[in-house]
C-alpha cells in the first residue's frame, strides 16, 4: 500500500504548454521509498519538494546512483498508458544489480508509477501532442566517506511534461579516442556514471560542428554500438541492422520495439556487428542507407550527415524513408490507432 | 574572503578515538561554495549539517561528481600540515574538466581547505595515531531531468577523523573479464561513477577468496593497471616498477611520491607497461618480488597473495621488505621527522 499525500494546488496553472524546456518542470508529486535494514520501508507518495540529504551520502561521493526513463501517452479516446514500463522495470533491476543495489519488487516499481500517474494525468491535455516522461531512480544514501556499498538508499519517481521532441536530422561523429563503455564494464546498465563520462566528448564533437558522436567498441574502435545517449539502427534494402546487445549497449526498450515492428513489416532483422568498413563501402557503393538513432525520447532520430574516420557521408533522410514507417507504426500503437499485439500498452 | 559560522559546540565531545568506523563522524563544520550564473559565489564555512537537494539535481541522475581525498596530520612538535594539496588540486581540476564541470581557483580549494582544518584541527590529538581524511567534492545541482552539463554546481569540504590504517597483507585476483575503465575513458578522473561501477566486481572477487581486484587494461587484459582504489607497485631487487600513466590509471599522489621517494633511495624506478606474462615468469624464476597498492588511506597495502589466470603467486611481505621502508620514509617526511625536501607539508 502506498499512503498517499495529495498536493493542494497543481503547478500546472503555471505552466505554459506551448513554450517549455523539457525536463524542468515537476508535477506536482514525488514518489519516495526508503531502504534500510535490509528492507524496503513503505512507499509514499508526497508533493513534490526538495529532499535532505546528508553531505556524506554514498550517491554524492562514488557514483551509486540509476535511473530510467520511459512516458505515459494519452491515446486518442482519452485512455492513459505507459509504454511497456515492465521492461523498464527489468531493465532496471538489471542496472541495480551491476550497482550491487538492491532491486525492487514489480509491484512498488509499477504500481508506483501507475499511482503516481493517475495523479498526475491531468497534466496530459486532450488536444496537444504532449506526454509525460517518468523518471525513476534510485541513489545510495548512506552518509559515509569510505568506499564501499551503501546499506541506505531512496527509490524516488517524479515526472515531468514532454513536448512533442521534433527531431531534426542530426549530424553524428563516429568517435574513436573517446570511450563511452567496455566490455565488462557498466555499459548495459543506466546509472549515472555513464552520462557525465559522455559529456565531454559530445563537446568536443560539437565543437566540430556534429550534434553527437556515434560510439565505437573500446577494444578496437572498428565496431559502432550506440548514438550517443540512443541506440542506434541502419537500413538498407529491406534490411534492418543494429549492434547486437552486450555488456557496453544499453537494451533500449525502443530499440527492442522498433525491432519487432520491423519484423512485422517483412523486414529482415539483423543485430551483429557493425564495422565502420562495411558503413563505408556500403556508402561507396552508393546505396541507399538510412542511418538513425532510436530512444524514448525522440524515438528515432534522423542522421542526415555521418563523420567515419574523416570522411562526411549522408544517409537517406527524405520522408518516404524506413525509419518514418516504423516511427508511425510505433506511435499508432501507442496512441490506440494500431492493434498493440504485444501488450506493450499499460493503461492506469 | 570565507564567510565562516563557528558551530556551537563540537561533536567531538561523543566521538570514541578508541573504537570508530572511518568515514561516519564528520568534524563540526563544511565549507560550501556555490557556482550559478557562470561564476563561484563567495565561500562559506557553516556548522556540518544536511543539504536540500532537488530531486532533479543533475548529480544524482548523471554522475557529474568528482572528489578528492587527501589527509592533514599533527607532527610531533604539535603543528598540522597538510599533504600535498597543490597536487591534489591540480587533480581535482584535472578530473573536473573531463566531467565539463567548472574549475575552482587554487585559492579557494587551498585556502579553503586550511581554513576549515585550522577549525578542525582540536580533532587532532596530540597522543595518538590519528589524522583528518579530507574530502574536497563538487557535485551538479541544476534541477533538470535532460542529459546535459549542468549550469549549477555545489563545492564543499568536509573532513573526518580517521585512525592508523593497519594494512593487513591482502589476497588480491587479477581480474581479466569485468573493466573499470578503458583508454579514453574516465578512469584518470576520481569522479563518482568509477567507484560504484567497481563495486560488483570487487564483490564477486570477495567470494572467490579475495579481498580486492587487481584490474587489467580494457583492451588485452594483458596488463596491470590499478589495484582496487590504489595504485599498484612492484619492486624486484633495486627496481621499483609501476604501471605507466594513461587515461586509465588515476595520478595518485601517495604513487608520485612513492616513486620520488624510491628515487632517493637510490632504487630504480621504472613506470612502464607491465605485463601478466612478465610477473609470471619473475615469480617462476624464484624471484623475491614485492607487490603492494598505494594510496592515500593506507599508504601502502602489502599484497601476499596474488591469483594471475587462475594460479596463486605469493609475493614478499616480510618485515624487512623495501616497501615498509618507502612507507616509513613518507611517514618520516609527513610528521617532521625527515626533511621535506619537496616541500610536501603545508602549515596550516
Ligand atoms: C545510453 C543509452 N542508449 C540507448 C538508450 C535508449 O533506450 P530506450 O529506448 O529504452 O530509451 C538510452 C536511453 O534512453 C540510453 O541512455
Ligand atoms: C582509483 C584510484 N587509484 C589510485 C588512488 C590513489 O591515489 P592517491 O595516492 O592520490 O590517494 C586512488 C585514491 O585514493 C583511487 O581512487
Amino acid at each position: 500500500m502506498i499512503n498517499i499525500q495529495k498536493s493542494k494546488r497543481s503547478m500546472k496553472s503555471n505552466f505554459n504548454y506551448d513554450d517549455f524546456v523539457f525536463g524542468v518542470q515537476p508535477t506536482d508529486h514525488i514518489l519516495l521509498c526508503n531502504y534500510k535494514d535490509g528492507s524496503w520501508q513503505s512507499p509514499s507518495i508526497m508533493p513534490y519538494a526538495d529532499i535532505k540529504m546528508s553531505p556524506m551520502s554514498l550517491c554524492l561521493h562514488y557514483g551509486q546512483t540509476v535511473f530510467e526513463g520511459m512516458k505515459a501517452f494519452r491515446q486518442d479516446n482519452g485512455q492513459v498508458i505507459i509504454f511497456r514500463p515492465d521492461k523498464h522495470f527489468r531493465r532496471f533491476n538489471a542496472s541495480l544489480e551491476r550497482m550491487c543495489m538492491p532491486a525492487v519488487e514489480q509491484d512498488l516499481f509499477i504500481e508506483g508509477i501507475k499511482e503516481l500517474v493517475r495523479l498526475e494525468e491531468h497534466w496530459l491535455p486532450e488536444e496537444q501532442e504532449i506526454n509525460l516522461y517518468i523518471r525513476p531512480f534510485m541513489i545510495a544514501t548512506e552518509p559515509r566517506l569510505g568506499v564501499k556499498v551503501s546499506d541506505e538508499y531512496l527509490f524516488c519517481i517524479v515526472c515531468t511534461p514532454m513536448g512533442l521532441y521534433y527531431s531534426e536530422p542530426v549530424r553524428l561523429k563516429v568517435e574513436t579516442e573517446f570511450v563511452r563503455a567496455a566490455e565488462g564494464g557498466v555499459g548495459y546498465a543506466k546509472c549515472g556514471g555513464n552520462y557525465g563520462a559522455a559529456f565531454y566528448p559530445a563537446q568536443q564533437a560539437k565543437i566540430q560542428g556534429y550534434d553527437q558522436v556515434i560510439w565505437t567498441d573500446a577494444k578496437t574502435h572498428e565496431y559502432i554500438e550506440e548514438a550517443g545517449t540512443m541506440n542506434i539502427a541502419i537500413v538498407i534494402d529491406d534490411r534492418l541492422i543494429t549492434p547486437k546487445l552486450s555488456t557496453s549497449i544499453l537494451d533500449g526498450v525502443t530499440r527492442s520495439s522498433i525491432i519487432q515492428i520491423a519484423k512485422d513489416l517483412g523486414m529482415i532483422v539483423e543485430e551483429r556487428k557493425v564495422q565502420l568498413q562495411e558503413l563505408i563501402d556500403e556508402f561507396q557503393s552508393g546505396k541507399k542507407i538510412e542511418i538513425f538513432g532510436v530512444g524514448t525520447a525522440a524515438v528515432i532520430s534522423p542522421v542526415k550527415c555521418i563523420n567515419i574516420l574523416g570522411t562526411e557521408y549522408y544517409p537517406y533522410t527524405a520522408n518516404d524513408a524506413t525509419m518514418f514507417k516504423l516511427k508511425k507504426q510505433l506511435n499508432d500503437i501507442r496512441k490506440g490507432r494500431s492493434s498493440d499485439k504485444y501488450n506493450w500498452n499499460w493503461f492506469i
